[in-house]
């Protein structure tokens, strides 16, 4: 397709994590990631209206130290699992680095900074959309 | 946050549907949303590598419709439910109008060209990524 009809996608806000890099993220949020914050640019803040905590949220970012090349990848980075397309795993690396995670808010520590549970993402990702979870969606 | 930290979206493949316009689609796939085809890029072939009928598939498409300036809205359209931030709804118009459709692969009917059950997403809406179901994530 023409690069005409490419999109541009504006970061919203960051994640604040203890997870540093790739390498202590683990691969899904119930392996053990820590709570984490999310910093939304103030300007969003009336988006947030009716956010509270003990809510489920879609959170979506975009994992910029992928690699958009990739097509093919061993799941888990697993060498004993075959070689799998991306688009039939959660794998980071893929054209489109949009990363999915499903969390709890904990609570609202200021109208745009939320502190929400179990997240993968490193520290330093940037968010690129909310979205309030429904049912297994 | 500074234009340069834009992020470029590239579109992998189209929704194709009987869904023509907004006001024909369901507001959520469960609602009667019919079968869609999925038509992707010839060059993302490999990416689908693993993908069959049956497994259940994220998808992502690019509301190429929707209002960017929107940060408040009636959800469901309903104007008797108060105004709420669009990070705490589903609306598709919102500051990345990113859209999340949970599927399933019904058949692939070319190496590119997949069906899938009931999907809200209008005929011609671009598709931005496709990833594997995990649980409910």
């Amino acid at each position: 397709m023409p690069p005409e009809d490419a999109f541009e996608l504006q970061p919203i806000g960051v994640v604040r994590s203890s997870l540093r890099n790739r390498s202590d993220a683990p691969k899904q949020a119930f392996e053990g990631a820590p709570e984490a914050l999310l910093e939304l640019d103030p300007a969003f803040a009336p988006a947030l209206n009716g956010v509270a905590a003990g809510q489920e949220l879609i959170v979506l970012t975009w994992f910029h130290e992928a690699d958009r090349a990739v097509l093919e990848t061993h799941p888990r980075d697993d060498p004993a699992i075959p070689l799998t397309g991306v688009f039939a795993t959660r794998s980071p690396d893929r054209p489109n680095p949009i990363g999915l995670h499903r969390v709890t808010v904990v609570a609202l520590e200021t109208p745009t900074l939320l502190r929400v549970g179990a997240l993968e993402a490193i520290d330093g990702t940037p968010i690129v959309d909310l979205k309030i979870a429904l049912r297994a969606r």
